[in-house]
Order: C-alpha cells, then sequence, then structure tokens
C-alpha cells in the first residue's frame, strides 16, 4: 500500500487526503492550522499532532511528500523537511510551478521533485471545503522535464489519477506561461472592470448584470489567496499583462481612429468558439513507454495538443488526444 | 385601450409587441425580416404587411411608435417616419442614446421623443428568442432631461411598466457613460481575453476553466450585434476603455517596481462585493409629482442613488429607493 504524507489541509491539501486515502492509500497529514487539523481529525483521518512528528514518520515509511501549503509558507516548510524527510520524494500543489522548482532547488537541491498543479477549486477555502471529489475528470499538471525522475514522476501520476484527476505534462516554464493567461490574468481583468464599474458611480451599478456580473466574479474572491496566486507568478503574468495592454490599445486605438473594432471583436469571438468546441471534440487514445527517452518530449507535446493521461499500467501511460478529422 | 406600434420584431421588439398585448394595449408591428414577420403572425400578433403600411395606421392610431431596429438601421426607418407617421411620439430601444437622440434631432426635429432602452437580453436573438416575459422586474431606462415632454414620457413610461419593467430615469449621457463601463467594456474585455488566452496555445486551452470560462463569456456572442453596440457608442467607451488602460497600467508598474498587486486586487474586490451587497439592500417609497418643474433633475437623482419607479397613478411616479441604514 503505497504512502502518502500531506503537509496543509485546506481546500487542495485536504482534498489530497481524503482522495488518496478513499483510493487506499495508506495517508496521513499535518497542518500548522489547529482548526483544520481537528476537523481533519473528527472525519477520521490519520493526523498527526505537528508537522515535525508527519515528517519523520514520512522519512521511516518513505512516503511520497505532498507540499500543500500557501507559496508564502513554502520556504519555512523546506526547511522542516530539509531537517526530518530530506529524501523522501517530493511533491506540491501550488499554483505557479517555477519559483517552487528554485525554492527546492536552493533548499533541498538532492530532493527527487516532480511539480504538480490540480486545476481544481472551489470558492471557499480551509479543510471543510475539500472533498474527496474535488479532482475528479480535472486535469492535473506534472511538471515534466527532460531530466525529471522517472519513477518518482510515475508514483506521483499515481496519485493524481488515484485522486480523480488526469495528467497533464509540461515545463514549469510552459505550465507558468499558461496560467498566467488562463487563470492570473483573468483575475487582474476582473478587478480592473469591478473598479472601472463602480467608478460609474450609482446608475451604473443599478444597471450592470449579466456581462457586468460575468466579467467580474471572480474578483469576489478572497484577496489575500488572488494576491499571492498571481504574485508568485510575476515574469509570466507580466508578460500576460502586457499581451493585455498591447491588444486592448490597438482596440482603443482602432476605435479612435476608424470607429472600428471588428478585427478585436472577431478575434475574441473565434477564440471563445474555439475553446468551447474544443471541449466537444472526438478524442483517441494514445499509449506512450515512459522510459523510452523521448518519453518526457512527447509527452509535452502530448499535453500542448490537449492530452490528458488516464491510467498508468507499469511504465505504459495510456490516455486520449483530441482528434482533429 | 392606448395604442403601440412596434417596427422591427427581433429579441427585444417581439418581447415589446408580445409583453404590449398582454397587458391590453392595441399592440401591431412590422420588421422588414420576412422570418420574424411570419413568425409572429404565426403566434396570433398583428404584424402589418410592411413598415410603410404600419406607420400609416401608426399615424391614424396616433399610436406610441417603438423603433426597434439595429442603430445601423435606424436613419431608414427614421425617413420612413417622416413620410407616413411624422407626428407620432416615439420612443426606442436601442442599447445607446446619445447619437439615437442626435439622428432624430437631424431628421425629425419636432418629433416628440423619449429615448429608451430595456436592460433585458439573451443569447439568442430574433422573434423566435424573445418572451412576454423577458423585461419582468428587469430596469427599463427612460432618458428624462430637463426639456423632455412630460406627457410623452408618462406615455412610454406606462409602456415600460406594462411590459413588466421597473423605469429607471437618467439623462442620455449619463445613461451612456454609464453602459459604456458596465455592458460594452465587458465585451472588449472579454475579446482582449479569450484572445490573449488562445495566444497561450493548446496547453492554455486546455488547462483554461472558472475564471477564463467567466471572463470570456459574452465573447461568445455574435459579433456583428457585439460590434454594432461597442462602436455605436464610441466616445464614452474611449473614455471607459481609457479608464481600463490607465488600471492596467498601473497595475503592471506595480508588479513590475515592487512585486504587489495589492491595490489592484483590493480595491476590484471591494467594488465587486459592493455591487453584489447593493442588490440586497433594503428599499424604501418614494413617490414623485412629475410635472413639479424640478422633478426631471430629481428623477435624475433617484436614478443614480439606485431607484426604480414601480407604478405610475395619474401624474404620479411611485418607486423604490434603496435605503442605506
Amino acid at each position: 500500500m503505497p504512502a502518502v504524507c500531506v503537509i496543509g489541509l485546506g481546500l487542495i491539501g485536504g482534498s489530497v487526503l481524503r482522495a488518496a486515502a478513499a483510493a487506499g492509500w495508506q495517508a496521513y497529514g499535518a497542518t500548522a492550522s489547529t482548526a483544520d487539523a481537528d476537523a481533519a481529525r473528527g472525519a477520521g483521518h490519520d493526523v498527526a499532532a505537528d508537522v515535525d512528528e508527519a515528517l519523520r514518520r514520512a522519512a521511516s515509511d518513505d512516503a511520497l511528500l505532498v507540499i500543500a501549503v500557501p507559496l508564502t509558507a513554502l520556504d519555512s516548510v523546506l526547511r522542516q523537511i530539509a531537517r526530518f524527510a530530506p529524501h523522501c520524494g517530493l511533491t506540491d500543489v501550488i499554483s505557479v510551478k517555477g519559483p517552487v522548482a528554485a525554492s527546492i532547488t536552493t533548499r533541498l537541491p538532492e530532493a527527487r521533485y516532480v511539480g504538480g498543479h490540480p486545476m481544481a477549486g472551489s470558492s471557499t477555502s480551509g479543510w471543510a471545503g475539500g472533498s474527496a471529489e474535488l479532482f475528479r475528470d480535472a486535469p492535473w499538471l506534472l511538471v515534466t522535464e527532460d531530466d525529471t525522475d522517472r519513477a518518482h514522476w510515475l508514483r506521483t501520476a499515481r496519485l493524481a489519477l488515484a485522486c480523480g484527476a488526469e495528467v497533464v505534462a509540461a515545463s514549469a516554464r510552459e505550465h507558468d506561461a499558461a496560467v498566467a493567461r488562463i487563470s492570473h490574468l483573468p483575475h487582474v481583468l476582473a478587478a480592473v472592470l469591478a473598479s472601472v464599474g463602480s467608478g460609474g458611480g450609482g446608475l451604473a451599478m443599478s444597471l450592470a448584470a449579466g456581462s457586468f456580473s460575468d466579467g467580474t466574479r471572480v474578483a469576489g474572491s478572497r484577496p489575500a489567496l488572488v494576491q499571492a496566486m498571481c504574485e508568485g507568478n510575476r515574469d509570466e503574468l507580466l508578460a500576460a499583462i502586457d499581451d493585455a495592454l498591447g491588444r486592448l490599445g490597438v482596440a482603443r486605438g482602432s476605435l479612435a481612429t476608424t470607429g472600428s473594432l471588428a478585427a478585436t471583436i472577431n478575434h475574441g469571438n473565434l477564440s471563445r468558439m474555439r475553446w468551447t468546441e474544443s471541449k466537444t471534440l472526438p478524442t483517441g487514445e494514445f499509449r506512450l513507454q515512459f522510459l523510452d527517452p523521448d518519453a518526457p518530449a512527447e509527452l509535452r507535446a502530448i499535453g500542448e495538443a490537449g492530452g490528458r493521461i488516464h491510467t498508468i499500467r507499469g511504465d505504459v501511460l495510456h490516455g486520449t488526444l483530441p482528434r482533429r478529422d
């Protein structure tokens, strides 16, 4: 029975603990939050007295360590791991991958580490908001570099699949650039739109309806979490904001000089339609022998094409890939 | 039985015809779309053979004329009205008010005209997408200037109330500035976000979920309609885009220099929370004698404070106003 030790039992970590336990893993964890620890114990889960104790146990079990704390708490947890469980294989569920890899290289240069990012969430936070079903059919990104430790990657991928997710492969940089565009920029634009709207005063707020409501929805998320997520991906988010500034500036210039927004509106519409259609594209199956030398590069190409792994048998990955007929 | 003649039987015009007929008005109309005309007749509605015939009949009935065509077709309809029904009282349901008022001043300088904008919609278009219930409890903006013809305003307001809406008063300029911020800018930002997202390639599109989906939803609307709506409000939309560009530039500068997005995220969150909370504020009742000399200015102040008219008895307007305890 494979062992997994989850550090941090908030929304994501708490859901990993529940899902792994339900899938038959020997799953235990710890958290600095007394409230989350009490709630997890109350639900019958195996929660250590403190993080140090959980790490000592993980070292003796050779458990897979899952770091599920906010980015701001990462360095402090890495110091504890260096002290109590320096040889455990590591993964994490933090929403940015480059900065986490950099911290681990600094603090635990010998560690076997595969970065992860389950793309699932909820408007709530803490243990209480989690569920064993949170990851069902969601993409769970695993960082897949050419020099990734293959055995450790496979163990981490098995955990993601055991939690009900499908695995998507990308490099850390590819991941961070992608989420800057489709997750972090949307939060920044929602905040900007909410502020421009409220700048219109009571009449604007009274007339605001569907398009304003949709466009500002994520501005209702907890500001501290949004800030940490966006600021942690600073370089890639700056590039995404620059792209948005450039496109918005072009729209402004075109409207001011020619009176037309055709290029902006048509390109946006085409992009949105392609995205919604991509969700219903027919899929084909692929299989990949993960120990082949070129497998990481092939797997990243599959991830870029929208492919996902749903099963692992031995060293062979099985998944689906959109089929463009 | 008051008479109303609706020119244009698409989503909004078709819903006005249905709602007015259901409320007991003598309601008839016409449209240049054979498909919409056939569908409306098939549903038992009184649809003239063509727009000219409907206008002749409106002239003989002294019907309230509702212009429900796209902004791009306005001038052609105004030419027909000038020829066949130059003395009818006019309103419209087009989403921008300054440019419509300017066209009417040019083509029908003697017309009694009160601009309108029911804030209701649907993702569908044409007669088939409409319903007698489309305006139920929605705000229906009526342009209320100091020199507005009071009797004609009251007749137009009675039509809006008969359709199930609540009337909100504002000047044309106030309306156009407000909708630029809460309706037209959201469409431009959604298009920009969709394009930035798709610029991230297949991986970004594969990982995109809630925040991207919400933020790009209205980019799925029919591009021609979005373009006409946004371009028709050019001056006010330019100001709203400039506000957004400025705020996004400040966010970019702050992230690049200090690493912080606190000001952007916190202000956006506060704005969104205030807006969602404003929908559940307790309300008080107001009443206003509309023939008082200062009534238009008072009514605009009420509109700015989030007030809405729900009943008209004689010349007295009754409505609700958020109560800030």
